[in-house]
C-alpha cells in the first residue's frame, strides 16, 4: 500500500477534509519548535478517537510510520516527519468532557489546550497543577506523552503525577479505555504510567484524566536576592516548613542570569541592584486571599536572621507580580543578549550542583568568548543553562561538556524536555544498557512494527 | 532440574544458612495474612541484588516458580506459596543507603521496613510520607510492589507516587539499574512505574528510591462530628484551601462504625455523643510547631457558620491524640463486634458514594442479621466496608453486591490492597478485557516463562 492509496482510503473512512497531502499538508505543518520543516506525506486530522483508531490501524497494517502532531512547542524534534510518514494531528479532538470540583478531576479531549484546561478547571474552582509558557498551544496530549515540568513541579509534580488515566490508542488501532477519575486504584499494572513520556512511541493519547488541586485562596510573590548558594538551599527548606508545604515556585536566577536580562537586556527595569550572586522569584500559596507582605517577613525571619537574604521587593500589585515573572521568563531577552545561545535542561541533586557548575564554567572558559547564564528550578533539581557566544560547530563538544559528568553524579541529560530525536544520541549517559534493553523490549512488545514516531526516543 | 536440585546449587552459590527447606522453611513461613499456610518448595534468602539475581536466573533457566516475600502484611493472598515453588524473601536486604535533607530522597534495601525507614527520615528532618498500621512488619519493596496507601495518600499520594527509582530483578536474573535520586528525569519510559503495583509479577524489586517531605513543624488534629455526608465533602474542600494543602487525614467513620467501635467494642471512651451521623478525624499539617487549638477553629469557621458541624473535639496531649486514632483504628473490635466480617476495600466518585451506600444497604437489609460498617479516607475516594453477621458461605454474593456496582460508576474494587489471588475473580469489573489483555503482554514481554509469583493478578 502506498502513501497515497493509504490517503484515499482514510478520506473515504474519516471524510476528505480529515486528510490532506501535498501542499495542504505542508502548510498546516509549519510553526513547530523542530530543527526542520515537518513534510508529512499525509496530515490526518481525526474528529475523534475512533478516527485515530481506523488511521493507526491502516498505518499497522500498511507498515506505514505515523508521528502524532500535539501543540508543537517541544523543543527536542519530537515530532520531525518525511514523505513517507503519516503526521496525525489531535487538534480536532477538543472537548472537555468533565470538570468536577468534589473529585478534583478534570477529563478531557488530548487536543484541548493547557490553557483551556486551565480556565475550565478555574471555572470550578480548581486548578490542573501544570503551567508553562506555551500554555495556549501546547495539548494536554502532548504535555502526557512528553511529561511536561514547567512551573508547577515543586508543588505539583511533573504532569504524570497528575494524570488518573488515559485512553490510549495502540499501534494496531486497539483502544485502551484507561480513563479513571479515582486517586486509589490498585487493580494490577499502571498502563497509563507506561504513556507518559513514551513521546508517541507507544500509543496515541485520545483522552486524559487530571488530578486537580483546590485554586488556592491567595498567593504571595517575591524576589529574594541571596548570599550564597548554600543560603539559597537554607531558604528553600526552611520556607517549606513553615508554610507547611506551600511554596509554589523556587525559580532560582544566578547572577549571570539576572545581569543578562534584568539589566543588559535593556528589556526590563531591574527590581533589585545586580550585585548578589543569587536572585530567587519564590511564590507560595496561602489560605487566607489577601496575606500581606508582613506574612513574607515572617516566613523569612530565620533566614534574615542568619544574614541569608540581601535584600528582597514584594510585589504590590499584579503588575508587578508580573514585572518579576517577565524577567525569569523572558527568553529571547537572553538569547538576544548572548547573540545564539545553546541551551540544556539537566537535573543533579542540589548537593553536586555548586562544584558541578564551577567545573563547567571552568572548562567554557578555555573557549574564547563562551558565557555561561544559568536559571532553574531549584527545588525540583532541574537547572536550564544557557551558553553563548560559540559557533555551531563546537555544539558536540559543548554537549558532551554539559552531559558527560552528570552520569556519574545521578544526574540526567533531560529534566523535562524529554528525549526525541535531538538527544537521542546522549541516552545512554542517563540511562544503562540495561533499561534501555527493557525500553526496546516494551517497545516492541507494544509496537512490534515500529511505526509509532519511529526514531525518537531510541534514535 | 528437581527443587531439591536447585536448592543444592543455590546453597553453593548463596551460603547454605540462605537457602532453607522442609521443616525449616515452613517454620519461618508463619505469621503471614494469608488464607492458607505458606509450604513453598524452597525459602531463599539472599544477602544482596546478585543473590537476588542469581535466584532467579537458576529459577528461570529450571522453569520454576518464584513467589516474592515481603513483611507478609497483605490483605489479598499475594504471596500464595506451594511445594513446587520458591520463595524468595528479601529480610536480609536491610541496609539504609542514604537519607540527604536537600534533595528530600532516601535510598534504601527492599527489605527494610517502613518503620526503620520512617525513623532514619525523622533523623534528617524529613518523613517519607507513607504511613499504615503494619509499619513495623512491611517492607518497602512489598509496599511499592502492592502501591500501598495507607494513612498519608490524601497528602502524599499512593507509595508510587513517592518511588523516584527502583533497582529490580527481571524474571530472568538481570538487574535494572533504575535507581534515581531525582525528580525530574525524561529520559524515556517510566520503567520504576512499571514495577509499582505489578505485585512481584514482573520481577523483584531490590532497592528502592522513595522522595521525602520535610517533618512538618507542627499538627492539629480533631475529631468533628458533622451534620450530613455533603457537609463533610463541603468541609474537606474548605479545609484545603484554608490550609493551602496541608491537610494530612480526613478519616469519615460513618455513625455505623463510631457506634461500633467507640461505644458498643467497650475499648475507648467515647470523645463526642454516637448521635451525629459522621465524624471525622481530621488531621492538618502547620507551619509552627504549636498552633494551638484556636487555629482550627479559625480553619472551621466556615462550617460552624452553615451549620455543617455539630461538635468537635480537639486534643490537649499526646496520648488524647493517641486516643481518637485508636478509634478509627481498631478493627479488632469492630470484627469483634460483628462477630467477623466480610471487609472491602472500594474505591468510587465522591458523588457516588451516598446512593451507592443506601442501595447497597436495601439490598443487605434482606438479609437477616446482616450489619454494614462503613469508614474511609474520603479524600481519596476511599471506603472501607465491613458487613458482619453473614455466614462465609454467603461471601460470592455479597462480593457481588458489593462489586458489581463499581464499575459503572467509574470505581475500583480494589482501591489500596490490590488484587492478588483472592480478587482476580473480580479484575475484569474494575478494567477492561483491552486493559487485562494489555497486562498480558507486558506480563509475557517481561517475564516469557511466567514464573514470577503464579496466579497472581491474573488468576
Amino acid at each position: 500500500v502506498s502513501i497515497a492509496d493509504l490517503g484515499r482510503h482514510l478520506s473515504e473512512r474519516l471524510g476528505s477534509g480529515a486528510v490532506l497531502d501535498g501542499a495542504d499538508a505542508a502548510g498546516r505543518l509549519v510553526g513547530w519548535t523542530v530543527s526542520q520543516p515537518l513534510g508529512a506525506g499525509l496530515l490526518v486530522r481525526p474528529a475523534d478517537t475512533d478516527g485515530v483508531a481506523t488511521t493507526l490501524a491502516a498505518c499497522h497494517a500498511a507498515g506505514i510510520g505515523v508521528v502524532p502532531l500535539g501543540g508543537g512547542t517541544g523543543l527536542v524534534d519530537g515530532v520531525a516527519a518525511t514523505g513517507d510518514l503519516v503526521a496525525i494531528s489531535l487538534e480536532r479532538l477538543r472537548t472537555i468532557h468533565e470538570v468536577d470540583a468534589d473529585d478534583r478531576v478534570l477529563i478531557a479531549d488530548a487536543g484541548v489546550t493547557l490553557g483551556a484546561a486551565q480556565r475550565a478547571a478555574a471555572a470550578s474552582g480548581l486548578e490542573v497543577g501544570i503551567d508553562l509558557g506555551a500554555r495556549d498551544s501546547a495539548q494536554l496530549g502532548g504535555l502526557v506523552a512528553t511529561n511536561a515540568g514547567g512551573n508547577g513541579v515543586i508543588r505539583h509534580g511533573m504532569t504524570g503525577d497528575r494524570v488518573l488515566g488515559l485512553e490510549v490508542v495502540l499501534a494496531d488501532g486497539t483502544v485502551i479505555p484507561g480513563l479513571r477519575r479515582i486517586v486509589k486504584d490498585n487493580t494490577g499494572y499502571d498502563l497509563s504510567g507506561l504513556f507518559v513520556g513514551s513521546e508517541g512511541t507507544l500509543g496515541v493519547i485520545t483522552k486524559v484524566a487530571l488530578r486537580c488541586t483546590p485554586l488556592p485562596a491567595g498567593r504571595l510573590t517575591a524576589l529574594v536576592a541571596v548570599v550564597s548558594f548554600d543560603a539559597v538551599v537554607a531558604i528553600l527548606r526552611d520556607l517549606q516548613v513553615r508554610t507547611a508545604g506551600a511554596v509554589a515556585a523556587f525559580e532560582v536566577m544566578w547572577h549571570s542570569f539576572y545581569q543578562a536580562v534584568a539589566v543588559e537586556s535593556g528589556q526590563h527595569r531591574a527590581p533589585l541592584p545586580p550585585d548578589a550572586p543569587f536572585y530567587v522569584l519564590v511564590e507560595v500559596e496561602t489560605g487566607t486571599s489577601d496575606p500581606g507582605p508582613e506574612m513574607l517577613a515572617h516566613l523569612l525571619d530565620d533566614a534574615m536572621g542568619a544574614g541569608h537574604v540581601l535584600d528582597a521587593v514584594v510585589p504590590h500589585t499584579a503588575a508587578d507580580r508580573e514585572a518579576l515573572w517577565a524577567i525569569r521568563d523572558d527568553i529571547p531577552a537572553l538569547t538576544e543578549v548572548l547573540g545564539g545561545r545553546f541551551a540544556y535542561d539537566i537535573s543533579l541533586p542540589i548537593g553536586t550542583m555548586e562544584a558541578y557548575l564551577e567545573e563547567l564554567s571552568r572548562r567554557l572558559a578555555t573557549r574564547c568568548g563562551s558565557r555561561l547564564v544559568v536559571f532553574g528550578h531549584l527545588g525540583d533539581g532541574n537547572l536550564h543553562l544557557s551558553i553563548g557566544g560559540l559557533q555551531g560547530s563546537e555544539r558536540p563538544a559543548i554537549d558532551d561538556l554539559v552531559y558527560a559528568p552528570l552520569s556519574e553524579l545521578g544526574g540526567s541529560i533531560s529534566a523535562e524536555h524529554g528525549i526525541g530525536r535531538s538527544r537521542s544520541p546522549h541516552l545512554h549517559l542517563s540511562r544503562s544498557p540495561e533499561e534501555i534493553a527493557l525500553m526496546r523490549t516494551l517497545k516492541w512488545a507494544l509496537d512490534p512494527k515500529g511505526i509509532l514516531n519511529p526514531g525518537v526516543i531510541f534514535g
